[in-house]
């Protein structure tokens, strides 16, 4: 245990202050590492979120299926940003330059942050990573996967991550000449996370194509109105929503990345409250709005519309919940579940297969939570979280809005040049899809051994229905 | 990064000790923002322990709508403390007068205590509305539960957490001049949270009724014994019990409102294991006494009774968790979790029908929480909790024991004075409960648009069943 | 609130360096307490993974009663453990001497080490008791295992605990004259925990015997394949291994038992990454072995192998999580999963059945993971942890690894000499085991009042098929 000593104050005052001084110092160190682990521990939890998320929205064919790609996406997040991505998001930054991409500090040889800021940077990875399984599930193939997860951690996502949040980035509002003279203000990562994976998964989503017999019959036809798969869990995925929302105290005020330093605690304070708000006032619009926009005599309250509502509030709040008062975490939460309504049927109108809406919620609330903060944001909350005043349109101020704007177009760019050749070809190569038999039958028992349940302990007889049925298939082939 | 630097301490003694005196103070208060917050997002994490024991405690039918009431809670309760909840709870403080309610600080818009303090009080109280959900599953109209989720998180919670917790309260032991000199003990909330939540479901279940079926036949003879409804999933009540334990460290030690204080640690550690200690022995008696008090022939380990007693535990220790010795917590649990069985057994009785037996655990436990810190309390500890020494009973003081039944008759009184003619109002509207039909068929085929569950993918079978099920029920009342 | 006050500043210097330095100290206990407090309530959650992990490892028709059998076994170890296993444990601690076992602090009479220590250390030893139940589970009484866990809480783990953990251990790091010159690495307890818990299920596994029908038919012919029975839910599991990961950060970087002190945060950073690393890399390895090593026409992605190397991983880590560098997380890791294959099918050819493949996963990790300690432990970085420099064989040193053989030995060996005996007198009185009929019914049905899912509102059918089962059985008897 290291304390000043009384003994040290012995006549000596210069030296018992010195020693006061530094071990004022290193206790901030030790508060901060430790808040990166509290928070970097919740935002790992996440990861059941989403597992436990995905597994309920998917058919209960496919539930092994998302929930290995859930886990694998985890790990591979933590090899790939281990070796490559934190030293392309991180390594070696200079706020008086601005680059492209980081070159050091690859796989921590030189630990210049600390291993707690790797720790909590890379629970952030993996939720990029993730965002994307829960949108093409039920008919991407294992392979695939695990190809794209671990270029999105290694490499896709580190840029994004560099270009914003490093202070040699390009878009980074810690850059000593930022762009616009403010730089981009996504606090948490409305753009850096849910942007990122979000496109990603719309890309995928439109490589691969719907699920069989979602918009089209067997000879092509378009269905009208489409075929609902619904997932086999509301208990999985209720339990993955309140899961998400407990972790984004984690995500969002432990982007504050410290708590001793001066207003860090203000900040994270508010964070937590404009989160709360948000995703409150994003779930009751959303569920409000489905009910009364459908058929009076057969009003509904949808539980998806209210779980998804709620996450696209917080993924609305989540650049700007630093930076913004909580009243306007109210219109920033309700605008998002309308977003997330709009942008769901509007996906469904386009015949894009999302399996668990992850693009309305991620994709569509990633952009909007960006602009939000060109609408909303409060100089003097900039100013404590940022060190800079710069306020939001509502504030009389169109800089930021405009800077967040460059932001969106470089993500959605960005990824959509990375990306969208990859997924091109993973297809070209076969890889990207499942057979068609597979599909059918569910991915559990063709690729995984077995249904994810046994309540009748039927194994042996699923095998054997598989067996059949591509004999059958073969059969009818000839 | 705010440190006093050595630079400061070249020949200016004054200045640097000033530095470092202010700097401490800082740190202080960092520290116990990251307490609130580590605290308060364990509490949140509690709805999902609400909602999975819920959903598990329910009959597979009304899965969806009971998780759906959890889910709107949390938000009805966030906006409905933030608007106004908060300010009549902590709003305009004065230890040197008693107010009856809050006047001050209506959406944040004064801040007055730090984002951290709502954001740790909002979690409070989410949890007491939440309590009532489970009682009156299975029949309780969506509009009845919005409307009085709303009062109870906007109005009649605040009023009693005013008078108990805020330094203004006629209750309060932070008043200047406390009732019986002593003030209120309820340190975490028996009273505040689960008697105020417990008396509310208690009045809704009376003026509900039972779930058809349960007492009476349908001709309306008495059933002997009841109809078991029992839950459709045990794994979700194991689940949930097992997040609202882990909650509870949250809850309890957490109610100590900072760790930096003098002596805030010790007491917050003490919590820590009187909570643990009570909730074990609650679990034990209530299954052992299950047990043993069952026909011997057909002997059974309830798991009901352990998942009860433990919380029943958790509940009668929450007010006297920092100010009772460890051994205490024995015999407090130990009752706790006889208690919880008690009044189980007396709802049958009287035929009150609670689904998930919340007034037994929440209302009974909390009255009992409240009468052992009037046996319990030890006056040292209540010294370093409180800053006053006044003993329980079992110390050979009654004063404090006195204080505790006055909470006990301030907070039945005043939540039934509410609630109760609210919920009548709510019964003469017809809107409190739903349709014999929805009953029966089940509130999530009916309110929520199919099963919650879709392990044989039937969701339009499931339809074609309830049409068919309305269909016949108008021609057999033609 | 107790801060140095500016006032204390007016012209007596030393008196506001005294205060600066003695609030200083409070500090880093306040800060210690709150970290300990953090850390315990996620090794506590781990219950919740376990209690999930089990579920959904065992048949439908057992899940209550593995469920409860976790639920309780927090409560023994919470009053086990408080009664007589900390003071054993670490009560009475000199670290100028050695002892075999702790005679002080008993009920906690003098809380030497401050409640939370106690805290944290009862959520380890509920660890090490959850361990077993999974290895003999579908087949263990209920009585059975209330005996063992109980004496493995109260009695077998803190003989281990104090050996090792405590200052008076004759294997401790912490001696004086520590064993070797360096004492045993065990930093949060691959062998402590871990090895101890699985060391108990193996022997409990081999007195027990397997479940009826999984290797012998029933006219005791050997099956060959022997017959799987495969868990009911993968949901559960996977939710379980989530919450065990995230749990593990606060099992592995809360072992720095504070945060405060010179190097504790760099040392809990560090155990954080490595800790992610090692579970990535051991799900990875074993479930590519899985997959390549089995048939290439019929090739599973196999989800309890990915979810048990990950689970083998942490076990594997848990050792040496802060004084390996994390380059060395991934051969420790990727180890950890072959060896968690090996063992499990080394268990399959001896035809001891582990239900959940915990000992496979605890013990023979539990082992790896002290071995691992020897080979790849950093002189530097246990400079940092422990205070002393000794290097794994890697390093070229061999005295460490020595000590660490040791260690496996003393576990391995005490384990055997208590449990062993016991189990032995457990099956002797008839006690450890459940009738054939109820294993053949199962537990849920004849011990719990109904099966954990009631899909169909059955029960009443249910207990009638039970009936009929018993008459049956007894008519077949005559």
């Amino acid at each position: 245990m290291s304390t000043c000593s009384v003994a040290d104050n012995s006549g000596d005052t210069a030296a018992a202050i010195d020693c006061l001084i530094a071990q004022q110092a290193k206790d901030h160190a030790s508060l901060d590492t430790f808040y990166h682990i509290f928070a970097a521990a919740l935002v790992f939890f996440m990861q059941a979120g989403f597992a436990m998320l995905c597994a309920g929205s998917v058919r209960a064919k496919n539930a092994k299926n998302i929930m290995l790609k859930n886990l694998l996406d985890a790990c591979g997040a933590a090899l790939g940003f281990y070796a490559l991505g934190w030293g392309f998001a991180y390594g070696g930054q200079d706020a008086d330059k601005t680059t492209f991409i980081g070159d050091y500090d690859f796989f921590l040889h030189a630990n210049v942050d600390g291993h707690h800021a790797f720790f909590f940077q890379f629970a952030f990875a993996a939720t990029a990573a993730t965002i994307v399984a829960g949108t093409i599930a039920e008919r991407c193939s294992m392979v695939a996967y695990l190809c794209y997860s671990t270029i999105l951690t290694a490499f896709t996502y580190p840029i994004v991550a560099h270009a914003i949040w490093s202070k040699s980035g390009f878009l980074s509002a810690f850059n000593n000449d930022p762009l616009f003279g403010s730089g981009v203000v996504d606090f948490a990562g409305s753009g850096v996370v849910h942007l990122t994976g979000g496109v990603s998964a719309l890309l995928a989503a439109l490589v691969l194509g719907p699920r069989m017999g979602r918009f089209y019959d067997d000879k092509g036809e378009v269905l009208n109105p489409p075929k609902e798969m619904p997932g086999h869990s509301t208990a999985l995925q209720m339990l993955g929503t309140f899961i998400l929302w407990t972790g984004w105290y984690g995500f969002n005020p432990g982007s504050t990345l410290g708590i001793s330093y001066d207003g860090a605690a203000e900040v994270a304070s508010l964070s937590a409250v404009t989160t709360t708000i948000a995703a409150a006032s994003g779930c009751v619009t959303a569920m409000a709005t489905r009910y009364f926009a459908s058929d009076p005599l057969a009003r509904q309250y949808d539980l998806t519309a209210a779980m998804n509502g709620a996450l696209g509030g917080l993924v609305g709040i989540t650049a700007g919940c630093s930076v913004v008062q909580p009243w306007a975490a109210v219109p920033i939460g309700a605008i998002a579940g309308l977003v997330y309504l709009g942008a769901s049927n509007l996906l469904i109108k386009l015949r894009i297969d999302d399996t668990v809406d992850a693009v309305p919620v991620h994709m569509a609330n990633g952009i909007w939570g960006l602009i939000a903060v060109g609408l909303f944001c409060d100089p003097e909350l900039k100013n404590a979280a940022y060190g800079s005043k710069h306020g939001g349109l509502f504030y009389g101020e169109g800089t930021l809005l405009g800077a967040e704007c460059v932001c969106i177009l470089f993500i959605v760019g960005w990824v959509t040049v990375v990306m969208g050749p990859f997924f091109m070809m993973l297809r070209k190569l076969g890889w990207f899809r499942v057979s068609i038999e597979d599909e059918l039958v569910g991915l559990d028992v063709s690729k995984h051994g077995g249904s994810a349940y046994e309540l009748a302990e039927n194994k042996d007889s699923q095998k054997q229905a598989y067996s059949d049925f591509i004999k059958n298939a073969d059969d009818n082939a000839l």
